[in-house]
């Protein structure tokens, strides 16, 4: 089952050089996951032939622009397009209003439901689970209430051993098998061990999404040994005095975070304005953790099992 | 002097093909304008090099979203680069309220100053007026309270013949012949005649945007003679139950409208996501007024002097 990220916007607050601000796909198991969702996302989701109507969740880090105002077009994409399942948000206090504002102006009503999940600010909540995945926020520490996402695989079922099955074994022994269960004869002895049968579980994944955040060590013991860490990297550290004035991190800090936090693999994005090239930033989150990537725009990242 | 207007988004409510929600950059008289401003309209305006910093005024014709979506990522642009003087919005009622709700949220007071005008709908009004030129509002017939925009030149001061120009006259009275007044001798008598040094006026030009709206002739009247009319053509005539439900016009429509309104030029745009290629919608319009051009993304129609 695949688990992969699909990178639709790198900028910073004001876009530039064709970045467009933040927003991420990710398509795990079968589920389809909005992050952010800045200006354009609707578009970019469009041009990469993304699955714009399987998306049943979107999860916004926080309200400022360039994390949210492409929702608003994005609705109204899904409402003409006759979308009919509900739709679930999940943000920061004032997104609710924010949306119902601008329906009340238009004076839409959409053909679908949105649930609003409000976040608790600086709080580690699970907001999403079911027998595949959760989705936890992380409390990172920006000018606003902002919360990172972490998306985890659960434990996944032992696999069956084709290469040592008996034939013959009902549909209901193999679920068992699969459950982690011994095959039992009718008076409850065993016939077949199941470690016998079975190899272990794929390994679970998972996904840290930490975007705006300044340098911050709380997040580490959360996002510890995560396959795939993706951590703003706004500035270079020439610019360190203007990424503290703005809460944001420096490349470098995001290769910190991403070392300490021994992460299989480091995307960064976020990148202001003022970068037409963006090596220097590699470069630099590279001098703290090698495996580090730009997340850029039409860039698809997988998470192998 | 200049009057040209530059297409930013032609497409209808839901982007396609790479079309962008409506917005329209004009530039007259060292005036620069923005009529509408969809999602994306920041960085189209980037794209084509236009002067986003000079934009002073931003006329919304209605409160739908591919109409002024791209406001909030443009104002927090303009912020984030340090503009300090005032913007002054025009819109029908509520676009104050969603702005400040948005500003409430990522609690970003701006650097510079808004300032809100609220048309009226179904009047005809000057909202805007200076020396050189007025703005007033089309009301139009759709869904919400809608308004297109009239941009008129006053009529311009007759211009000095060089060729038949007396030497040394005083820089008082070239300014008499320009305000349309005869150089007199100290006792008050005629030395020269006013039409003997001057050439008439060059001519008064003006441009009409109507979007969006059904076929509505109680704009003609209004619009009568203009140099270039911009008219929304959101279908074509196969899908006129489509326009007459959703109080779009058809591209013969507009071309009805142009036609009776024997305009110079007519530009036509907002088209529905359900046409790839434009041709159809062109060769409709141009049966009813054969001066007809599409509204694309890129494009700049001037109008001469």
């Amino acid at each position: 089952m695949s688990f992969k990220i699909t990178i639709l916007g790198s900028s910073g607050a004001v876009p530039a050089y064709g970045r467009m601000p933040s927003a991420q796909f990710v398509e795990v198991q079968n589920h389809y996951f909005l992050i952010d969702c800045g200006e354009g996302a609707q578009i970019q989701l469009t041009k990469y032939n993304l699955y714009l109507h399987r998306i049943d969740h979107i999860f916004i880090s926080h309200l400022h622009g360039d994390h949210y105002l492409g929702l608003m077009g994005l609705l109204f994409t899904l409402h003409l397009n006759r979308r009919a399942t509900d739709l679930h948000l999940y943000s920061h206090k004032g997104l609710d209003e924010i949306i119902i504002t601008q329906l009340k102006y238009s004076k839409s009503a959409l053909n679908f439901k949105i649930i609003f999940h409000t976040l608790t600010p600086g709080v580690q909540e699970i907001i999403y689970e079911d027998k595949q995945l959760t989705v936890e926020t992380i409390p990172l520490s920006h000018k606003i209430n902002c919360s990172g996402f972490l998306i985890r695989e659960k434990e996944k079922p032992r696999r069956i051993d084709k290469t040592v099955l008996p034939e013959g074994l009902a549909y209901t022994q193999i679920l068992a098998l699969k459950a982690g269960e011994d095959i039992l004869d009718e008076n409850g002895n065993v016939i077949h061990k199941n470690q016998m049968l079975t190899l272990p579980p794929r390994k679970s994944r998972s996904y840290a999404y930490c975007s705006d955040t300044q340098y911050y060590e709380n997040l580490l013991s959360q996002i510890k040994g995560v396959d795939v860490l993706y951590h703003e990297a706004t500035f270079t550290t020439e610019e360190k005095d203007k990424a503290d004035e703005t809460m944001h991190s420096t490349a470098a800090e995001a290769g910190m975070i991403a070392s300490k936090a021994t992460v299989g693999r480091l995307l960064i994005g976020h990148f202001s304005a003022r970068y037409k090239e963006l090596t220097l930033l590699r470069n630099e989150a590279m001098q703290h953790f090698a495996n580090t990537s730009l997340a850029v725009e039409g860039e698809t990242f997988q998470i192998e099992e």
